[in-house]
């Protein structure tokens, strides 16, 4: 209630125009500051709050230390009717992928079937943006990212791999998509922050300190420590299969492979994604997203409570109508960042 | 000890002559007894002993009673270039993979990406099989499987998803492929049977009976309980993924809509399987193998003590140099099944 009070609440189109703002006074393009600064209000709008401004500073340090080029120009190539390869050059990744939208369109039209690799990006956000408007014209789409090593893989001491989110979407009948998005770590870096931030212990068996032990400190987590990932032994080999599609299929650098060097302070991992985009009505004789519809009253009825995807859509209704609520120092360190000042804190 | 002194030594290839045998005799065609005597007999040779001979009174009765047709001609139809169907005619996936196996090559030849919708099929082995080839190939599959109900969603108390299997093979440089097969339950359905067999209590938080209540007993969980998924909501959220992209996406049976009608004692599930091959060497621009072989090295020096698909390779060359051990009972029983008789038990 007191951060309630403390807090004023902001437009969604509002929010966007000052995050653009922050993204050009730091010398990105045009291009690029209109797709993250909607992504980044747009995880805020649905309460995905590890990825919305919370992450700003983040962005920030990484533009002005040049770890990441935010004027980058994608290089697009068709591999094949069905193959799109993208060197992000360094850039983001959701430029990258906006640059391919009419390739992958064309891809699906022609073969049912788009395979995006993207690499040599920087992906700082969620993931389900990227895979959610797929849905809404009626398509499978399933994603992996690689990241900066901070989990180890089950049985070891050492990270390895970066949280290695999948995000996956499709197409619901009279019903919004749905969308999973969960990384492969038993926690999202995000979080980890946001515990941090909160001085609040991890759940037992999140993470491990520098020395290998485990612990509940997030500080000793971020601290040269490491995640570990979900679902023991299964969970560990889901992260090395998006390790290699995401850092290795796409010819992008592997999570173990980032080196900030004299960038100090920046945040986002160089790494890849892979993208696969499949037309589900071109794999059988039955209408997809009635079918997806009929499994998804089964789990409500087999008492499943809630459905990958509810959360968000039942905040984006709730911020829609009034407002996204904005603490006001957050707001006050956006309107600074704003002016081409550095966040006083990432 | 015992069960050694019990046992007799077969070749792999005498092993599937006898397999090929039952299958024949229990009204297969030849192309589909091959394709299974050589698949059962490689899960028992690998040591995957839950989809080995284990399995065949279960492919026995489910022929006997009619439930799937050991004679089906898969009907495949390329879609487009880079997606082919298969409607399996409620036959086995297998022969209906193999059907399919000259599309598949072509739509990587010419598009680097191959996605494979069977449908109306029986999927009763281990999924490592189908995919390991792939990788012998140099390329990268995935593929997933529903089944028949007898996992719970994450918070639910009834059984709506299938094991619901992932499989991910990569080649790796100068080593054996990396073959991941899991299934998204916390255990694998033949795994429980082999609990029950042997009378052993499951670990907790394996399953639950059929008033929805936490169980270790495996005779519950067959009779009427259910599995729980691996890694909490997360693990749920995966098993969902397979049903839909195996079951929905294929234009197949969900995992519940299976009923076996008045086909008592038949076990294999007639469901879907989606199969992913990418040609990774088109994705950037460098030697995918290398980077797996990369990340491998990386694994093990952090500790991770056994790689994907290690332990069968390790069962493999051992067997292959002093025969697949076959218990004296079991080699009885299937020397009567080779007969045209029964199993005894299932």
């Amino acid at each position: 209630m007191t951060d309630e009070l403390l807090a004023v609440r902001m437009d969604f189109d509002e929010l966007v125009l000052l995050l653009r703002k922050i993204f050009i006074s730091h010398g990105t393009s045009a291009f690029v500051a209109d797709i993250l600064a909607a992504n980044c209000a747009g995880c805020e709008r649905d309460g995905a709050l590890s990825h919305g401004i919370f992450r700003m500073p983040g962005y920030v340090a990484s533009l002005k230390t040049g770890w990441v080029d935010g004027r980058a120009d994608a290089e697009v190539s068709l591999v094949s009717p069905s193959f799109i390869r993208i060197d992000a050059c360094n850039g983001f990744a959701q430029p990258a992928l906006a640059a391919a939208a009419g390739a992958i369109d064309e891809a699906i039209e022609r073969t049912g079937v788009a395979v995006v690799a993207i690499r040599n990006s920087h992906h700082f956000s969620a993931l389900w943006p990227d895979v959610e408007p797929f849905a809404r014209k009626g398509l499978v789409a399933i994603s992996f990212v690689n990241g900066l090593a901070n989990v180890v893989p089950h049985g070891g001491h050492t990270a390895v791999f970066g949280t290695n989110p999948i995000a996956f979407a499709t197409p619901v009948a009279d019903a919004e998509p749905l969308v999973v998005d969960q990384a492969t770590s038993v926690m999202a870096n995000g979080e980890v922050r946001l515990h941090a931030l909160d001085n609040q212990p991890l759940p037992p068996g999140t993470g491990v300190d520098s020395s290998g032990a485990a612990t509940t400190d997030p500080h000793a987590v971020l601290a040269g420590g490491a995640l570990n990932t979900f679902g023991g032994y299964k969970g560990s080999s889901i992260a090395l299969m998006v390790e290699l599609l995401a850092g290795a299929l796409t010819g992008g650098q592997l999570s173990f492979e980032n080196d900030f060097g004299h960038c100090v302070g920046a945040q986002t991992p160089k790494a890849g994604q892979l993208l696969i985009v499949i037309d589900p009505d071109r794999g059988g004789s039955t209408d997809f997203s009635q079918r997806a519809a009929l499994l998804c009253k089964h789990l409500v009825e087999a008492g499943q409570d809630r459905l990958p995807g509810a959360r968000r859509y039942k905040n984006r209704h709730t911020t829609q109508t009034s407002g996204i609520p904005i603490a006001k120092n957050a707001l006050s360190e956006l309107l600074q960042m704003a002016t081409g000042g550095a966040a006083s804190s990432s």
